[in-house]
């Protein structure tokens, strides 16, 4: 049996921000859910595209040189080797597609880091 | 500068059904909108798996021993290898996350292949 995933059903498992949870996988890639408040951290991956979608709220992508604001229903991919920090006001509820390699921090790790996401 | 994708936007500059639209690409993936109505044709992908999420409206994935009915906000992987046919009964506009590779089919070509699907 194949079976749906529904978001809403999804996002309302969890309530951590910046921890990134695996809701399916596909060719190698990941589609990851993930809640988040405030500003992440400065950080590019050198190997992996990112996209990012926004399934409710808002928030801003930062690069060093502009900025995007996303709202619900649009997304954006960030580029391998691309700096970029995102920053929402108030929660945020975004569905991420990457490859399976994708480490949230990239090449700044730290406190925020997480090597191994868990399953929905 | 990296630009935004606005689904909604995107989903009006066309109207055709079954004639899947390139709207990104990234890690040798596209994201690809389509409209569609009515029964698919039934095939699989042998090398692909394929995801379709449902930004307006709801259809029906039907595989061969099971249905699966799909509402807005609700996605599917159908594995590499499995058959299915995506049926709506009233137009439906989904995103799909697929290799680069995928072409809307698989193993059953005929008037509604799309070898090689346009940008948005």
């Amino acid at each position: 049996m194949v079976k749906k995933i529904n978001l809403a059903e999804k996002f309302s498992l969890f309530s951590s921000h910046w921890d990134p949870k695996i809701a399916g996988e596909l060719n190698g890639q990941h589609v990851k859910l993930v809640k988040f408040q405030g500003p992440f951290v400065w950080h590019k991956h050198d190997h992996e595209d990112e996209l990012f979608l926004v399934v409710r709220g808002e928030f801003s992508m930062e690069f060093r040189d502009h900025t995007v604001s996303l709202g619900e229903g649009e997304l954006i991919i960030v580029p391998r080797g691309v700096e970029h920090r995102p920053v929402a006001e108030r929660e945020v509820h975004v569905l991420l597609f990457e490859p399976a390699s994708t480490v949230n921090t990239g090449d700044s790790p730290g406190e925020r880091t997480v090597e191994h996401p868990g399953w929905l």
